[in-house]
């Protein structure tokens, strides 16, 4: 495409942009790609970021300078992301989720990658000022929420392992134990996958006691590493809870396989807190 | 936002398309939202398509009739994509990356949502005409790949796994051989995530006889699904291979742990067959 017209430029602007989170553009690739000035693709990029904005699909952030440019931030307005939530509680709530042992079939919500993207836009939003480098989960439910909410933050993703292979290279191990079996685990990750100082949020599905969470956090201490946020769709009470600064979407508060009852609840990430 | 202008109407399509591949967005919908006439809509659904496709980046398929609409089927263009390819080559054939055993280690890649959305997307466009209705791939590498190309097909994901839990419900099991440690494993996916008749495409991260393929072939025969493809990132060349037909994008010809030397080369992915 030799001549650029503005509705085809916009196009392509906002193609790049969205495709590419946190990822910075500097303003001349877009002026000399399209043959244009500066000033028009700036009045571009403002009608972006308001049409954005106003549809709580998050934002651009203009970076001043030499260096600077453009970068698409996602966001998820918090009308939007309150109706993806009371959705999840009713998706949740339905008597057929019940399982032997009072846990919850998740697999279905855990295999739909349009809903994992508004998840993911969740915790991507609440943990969007935390300057992240890495997203920490373990094997294997964990996975697909990790990875939706790594890649609208444009970081990659550690898995933690029980069973480590030959094809991780070397690892750092540590021991956990699982809240809701009472069971000594191993919990091992690649010793290359991480590096010291990194800034990592923690993201799992499910949290009870928070063992596994707890080994999450020891491990990234092996590694030197800082644990800025941990956020797990759904949580369930549990006495002696081993972690108490966490964000969750949903929480069980009765199951009874008997009665084939559960009711769950929006958890604790409308709360009020420090910055949110 | 009460009035949109055309720069605003065209970034809202944009967005709501890119961010629902797949799915069906009747006309109405936006000549009702923007207030406009459905020919403006149709003009800048003609400029949104033509941009995406010189750009390599999939197309606009508009569907007629009264349950009509217009959808984005995402793509990669062969240049873009032979890039891709030869990119993962090189990368895969750094010394640095050769295990004990002669295995190699790829966690970093699979890491990455930016490259995972790449290799995703060559997937997607490869078996954009096969109709599929789910994934299907097995813990723990395979995850991400999966669900990379997942997203652009628009359709959930099924993860079979070697240790199901409780989580998982009532199961389906087969026993597989897997080709590299010879070792007799169970292989289990969950009854309820499966329909009978399911169009399937099989996803992992690597293959050399193929065993785990085939183990995830006989689960889908349980099932009386259809494989209608197997796509792998990496293969490695063995005697006795289980499985025929599959789609690589690279494979290694050579691994010499002693010599510190690996060889990968593009896969077949760019092979003339059928259809493709």
């Amino acid at each position: 495409m030799e001549k650029w017209k503005r509705s085809a430029r916009l196009t392509d602007m906002i193609r790049q942009l969205l495709f590419n989170p946190y990822r910075l553009i500097p303003l001349t690739v877009f002026a000399e790609k399209y043959k244009a000035a500066k000033s028009s693709i700036s009045e571009d990029l403002d009608i972006i970021d308001e049409v954005l904005r106003s549809e709580g699909n998050g934002k651009l952030e203009t970076v001043a300078g030499a260096a600077g440019g453009v970068r698409y931030i996602p966001g998820f307005g918090v009308e939007h992301a309150r109706k993806v939530v009371q959705e999840l509680c009713e998706k949740l709530s339905s008597p057929e989720r019940i399982l032997p042992g009072g846990f919850l079939y998740l697999s279905d919500l855990l295999g739909d990658p349009f809903f994992l993207n508004q998840i993911g836009r969740i915790f991507a939003t609440v943990f969007q000022e935390q300057n992240i480098d890495a997203v920490l989960t373990v094997e294997t439910k964990g996975i697909p929420i990790a990875y939706a909410t790594a890649a609208l933050l444009g970081v990659p993703v550690t898995i933690a392992r029980y069973d480590y292979r030959v094809t991780e290279g070397s690892v750092v191990t540590v021991h956990t134990v699982s809240g809701s079996s009472r069971r000594l685990r191993q919990l091992s990750v690649s010793k290359r996958s991480l590096s010291e100082g990194a800034r990592v949020l923690i993201i799992d599905d499910f949290m009870k006691a928070g063992g596994t969470v707890r080994g999450l956090m020891d491990l990234l201490n092996e590694f030197k590493a800082e644990v800025v946020g941990v956020g797990v769709m759904l949580e369930q009470p549990a006495e002696n809870r081993l972690v108490d600064d966490y964000v969750s979407l949903a929480k069980v508060t009765e199951i009874d396989v008997k009665k084939r009852k559960v009711q769950v609840e929006v958890g604790n990430v409308f709360d009020d807190r420090k910055e949110r």
